[in-house]
């Protein structure tokens, strides 16, 4: 209808039409192409973990997890753990950050008492540093990081159900070990655990932050936190402390959501007393606490706000160790 | 470019050069609208209840949910737990259906012994059956639907948990009791509780539905359910069983997930032989168990195939009952 008017022998008509025709169709396929392209971008808001999925990544990395430990001065219950958590399921490959600074790695040792089923990676540091530990390694593959203190034992089981449970929730940090803010009269912030309440919150309990000593959580956020800002590096490297703390602010900002999922470990046990080094953790100095407290409020000025949020959700094994776990009146 | 071979005078080139454009800037708007009008949709299948909200919702429907009991020949029982129902938190309206087909409901002594926080309606049925419960009632506000069997109790710490978890999940069904399906090797499925053990799963168990008779699930899916083919209400009705299984089938295609998320009830009571009635549930049937895997096999058919997956998560209050609920060796 819209040539009509136009007059034209039928042949150079029809040679229009067509030209006409394959301009709207070149036009709708571009303009298709550019809409559909948004359709990955809002996939990728609600899955980080595609977006930033690895190219390298095989096959077997996809359902697997990278354990990334931090070591300093506790060798012998390093090789312990490097034992134990050989034989976890999923386990794709050991990263071991050796704060041990100008210390010789035990990898000969290690190697000479093989073969083991999973590779160990020694990262030897320069600076003995908190935040060492989360570092974009360059061999980490998988999307999945397991990071576990090195004075931390958690049961095969207990790590084999809380990977599953990340797997439903990629965006946050699943571990077993929860903590949280209050927030006082004052203004001012205090962290702590279960032996503070929260005010005028009757049954139950709630928490804010999951600590990374004991947690899976998505290599993705390693990655952003290297694009975090001077003032909390500074911080962190200040109190030798609160890199933990720094990674529920960044998980919780990213996603709006609470920072952490807490999984209830059937067997978790702290080994520090093992250590034949003596050496006791960072964790026992007086000032810690205050320290952790002091860095929630310093890290709300550097978000210029407190995107850490409440969650009174406890995840278990459905029938694990046994039925009684769900066992009821009725 | 593409109009230099049509030899014409200049204004009627302008006049067809004009109408190339609009036309294309026509098709452009349309193709636009067209697939920008994907991204809602997209949305949608995330959050079906943004989609769904009522026009009518009031402010304070939008933090409440509504209960609906369905009952039959309990009455004494149905007045026990409506008097208890009246104090939970965040109940906007009972809902009650009242399949006693020609037997006066008792409005009048429930509103001489008033008055009561919370409204009661009492939907009289023309016919007693099983599914009367999945209509869409006008007189549902909420986005938030609890629906509970007439001869069950659940402690109001429960409710306001759970309902604080559906918040959470809200396309899924949120509630305390768990039933799984099992695959034969036959290909023949078997419907069950604990007693049966997925082949070859290890430790812990799984579960595939959460029933409906103790549950919180999302006002859409009563739309949706009226929307079933006439199969599903076929199986219904022969059976006058198996409605909250065809419900975790409808929640399951629906999400692409487990269709329910089990919450570990701390106080749930079977108050059945406490009627007076004498009458006891449908489920002590010797063939109901037989009648329910008869429905998933059904139902696969009906469905041309199985959407219900397996979840192995079980959610506790954290910090309740007491600190000991989450307390670990370490």
């Amino acid at each position: 209808r819209y040539f009509h008017f136009c007059k034209l022998p039928g042949r150079v008509k029809g040679i229009r039409l067509l030209r006409f025709t394959s301009v709207v169709i070149i036009v709708l396929l571009l303009v298709a192409g550019a809409l559909t392209a948004l359709l990955p971008s809002i996939k990728d808001d609600k899955m980080p973990n595609l977006r930033r999925e690895p190219k390298t990544q095989s096959q077997s990395a996809l359902d697997a997890f990278t354990l990334i430990m931090q070591t300093y001065n506790r060798t012998d219950l390093l090789l312990k753990l490097l034992n134990h958590y050989q034989a976890i399921p999923h386990l794709h490959k050991v990263i071991v950050v050796w704060n041990n600074i100008g210390e010789k790695i035990p990898e000969e040792m290690w190697n000479s008492l093989g073969p083991h089923p999973v590779p160990v990676v020694f990262k030897v540091q320069t600076v003995n540093r908190m935040r060492n530990r989360l570092q974009n390694f360059p061999e980490l593959e998988t999307k999945a990081v397991l990071m576990m203190d090195d004075d931390t034992l958690v049961s095969a089981h207990d790590l084999t159900f809380a990977f599953s449970v990340w797997q439903q929730f990629p965006e946050q940090i699943v571990g077993f070990v929860p903590r949280k803010h209050i927030s006082t009269p004052s203004g001012v912030y205090s962290y702590g655990s279960f032996e503070l309440q929260s005010p005028g919150f009757g049954n139950g309990d709630q928490y804010s932050m999951v600590l990374i000593g004991a947690a899976f959580f998505h290599s993705g956020y390693l990655e952003d936190f290297q694009r975090q800002s001077e003032a909390v590096y500074a911080l962190i490297d200040e109190t030798q402390n609160c890199d933990d703390i720094a990674m529920n602010f960044l998980v919780a900002k990213h996603t709006g959501k609470p920072s952490g999922v807490f999984v209830k470990p059937v067997d978790i046990r702290n080994l520090e007393k093992d250590t034949n080094s003596g050496y006791s953790g960072m964790w026992h100095r007086a000032e810690h606490l205050l320290q952790r407290s002091y860095c929630v409020n310093k890290l709300v000025n550097i978000y210029d706000g407190m995107p850490l949020k409440y969650s009174n959700i406890m995840i278990s094994q459905f029938g694990f160790p046994n039925y009684a776990n769900h066992k009821n009146k009725m």
